[in-house]
């Protein structure tokens, strides 16, 4: 037999999932009505109302994509890609890589811009290569989960895909609700994130924005969208009009969802970019007294994830090991050319607490300074 | 500003999703821990160890799609279909048209072998289709939650498949822990479900497991799986070993299912059949008792759902509203060809009680008999 369920109480600062609020678990209890049931259909309506918000857009077409976070990048490509299209990637770490791999999986000639993990680009080296090739579609990153890098300049970049005639495709899963994520201001023609970053809900729901202009281009498709369960035809037609079944909606996840959003909504957008910020430079200016610089410059640094740089002389694994087994707190290392080099951490939504940033930065220091 | 969430009290008699035991929802409830904790991948062991014996299966290649049922669907056919092959889908209800239609999306050639909505197949007659064209594959559902007929002579039809080289994809959505599903013994290639129909959990995952012999030909593939998300390589990698990050799974509904899961290997298989099996005939006793004869022969019934024919007397939206609004009871419409012809009422895992049906049958005579 397998025995109950007794895991241990984590501080999560690490890339996400970030910590639940306990009016977030209690919602996500409730017992389930039916994915058609008007209560429902409700309580989907209240999310997109709240989504528009956290993404700062009026698209109509915003939703959750009923995966996790992977799931909504996959969406923003395959909706916008018929094979053959040219795409051009903009990469600068590992989610960048992963837009890549995905709209090849979709048959696009992709393109790839790159720049090294922890930089970003400037905003003219990518104009220069939308006028150099005619490109269905842009994608990048906002932030970067694998180098804790923010581009900047996006209302530029939308510019100039727009002016040579691309659609913008930003994935924002560790902005949103973190950082500033403008869609309407900025011109960002699809955008996704993720529930369990810096809106601290379970992971399962992928939030997604499209505006009138990339959703001219999904109807006028030649072919079906590659995927069925991410459709975004087929996903609009159930959450709006005539709410036709297209999937049973993972119920208990978005009654998880509307309560996280809810939270951001009282506590207000710029107040907790604010609060995001202020934890941030606390950790940032702790980490530095521990001679764990930062690997990126503090202008195009994300406050919801951090890359202390790791000395040579400290054990990786050991220093992690020893976080997670004897403070119960969970950080996370580098990827790809950045593993061994950084560690990751996270304060997003739930997470970015000053209790948590004075207990990891004291057990950091416990570890390292004594042994 | 947006309400607290308040849902009313359903008793969920419809297709799914079924209703959540307490225990389920308060495992739900637990705090997060991390996608790599090591406790979380004991979580998914677990499972692992759990949905084998739900299957009665020994295939290593268990786990749960990070999505619901269709994401599922989705995940048996594209990993084992590249652009061009030929594959059978033997269609009797919309989830086989569904089959069709996603089997298309990704290139397959696909031939369709039909059955009026409410009728199964003849084995002979699927029979003598894999013998008149060489498939990749052949897909079908044991349980058409459409029509609510069970398709038996899996074995035979497993036999067929196999002697002309097709791999057999079986839909077990509405079967698995309701009626019995013996994919070692009935030779099925691949089979998938979802956790909220007889497993009683929430929405948001599909079980799916694919014997050795599938597995081989997914390795051998010539072109990557069409979509990142279902590639089930990029699965396998992340719930065995080496734990590659693949996605960040949904923690909330993992803890739920592992729950749902112990329920049923508490109650035991055989138990748990015999009691689906008990509750439906006290249900079709009492339909008939209300003039409100069942679609399927008892035969080829399912004893997780259910098709009453309505009378031509009889407003089909109407009772349903009245369910609804007056006793707080879900039950279904009918689909496409079925659609104002018969209701679907679901009695699975948890909705199968005694008084459940008590209440349903004494709610219908309420409304049909004294208006």
């Amino acid at each position: 037999m397998i025995s109950d369920l007794n895991t241990s109480t984590r501080f999560l600062l690490g890339p996400g999932p970030s910590m639940v609020p306990p009016r977030v678990l209690r919602a996500m209890a409730s017992p389930l009505v039916g994915h058609l049931d008007p209560e429902f259909l409700r309580v989907m309506e209240d999310e997109q109302t709240l989504l528009r918000l956290v993404f700062q857009t009026k698209n109509e077409l915003t939703l959750a994509v009923p995966g996790t976070g992977t799931s909504g990048m996959e969406a923003a490509l395959c909706n916008f890609i018929e094979p053959g299209d040219a795409v051009l990637v903009a990469i600068m770490g590992f989610f960048g890589e992963r837009l890549a791999e995905i709209a090849k999986r979709y048959g696009a000639q992709v393109d790839r811009l790159e720049r090294p993990w922890g930089e970003v680009f400037d905003p003219a080296e990518i104009e220069a290569a939308l006028k150099a090739r005619k490109y269905k579609l842009l994608a990048l990153v906002h932030a970067e989960t694998s180098t804790g890098a923010l581009q900047t300049g996006i209302p530029e970049i939308a510019s100039a895909a727009h002016e040579h005639g691309s659609l913008l495709v930003l994935d924002t899963v560790t902005s949103l609700g973190g950082l500033p994520v403008e869609i309407d201001r900025w011109g960002v023609d699809v955008a996704y994130s993720a529930a369990q970053k810096s809106l601290s809900c379970p992971p399962g729901l992928a939030p997604i924005t499209v505006n009138e202009h990339a959703r001219q281009a999904l109807q006028q498709r030649k072919t079906p969208v590659g995927s069925y369960y991410l459709d975004l035809i087929g996903l609009e037609k159930y959450w709006g009009e005539p709410h036709a079944y297209h999937h049973t909606a993972p119920i208990s996840l978005h009654y998880a969802l509307r309560e996280g959003l809810r939270i951001v909504e009282e506590e207000g957008l710029e107040q907790r970019f604010a609060r995001h910020r202020a934890f941030a430079e606390m950790l940032w200016e702790g980490l530095e007294n521990l001679d764990l610089p930062l690997l990126v410059p503090a202008a195009q640094r994300l406050t919801t994830l951090s890359t202390p740089q790791i000395p040579a002389t400290v054990d990786d694994a050991l220093v992690r090991r020893r976080l997670l087994d004897e403070y119960n707190i969970e950080i996370a290392a580098g990827f790809g050319p950045l593993k061994g080099k950084v560690w990751r951490i996270g304060l997003m939504g739930h997470s970015s607490r000053r209790e948590h940033v004075r207990l990891l930065l004291g057990a950091l220091e416990d570890i390292l300074m004594n042994g």
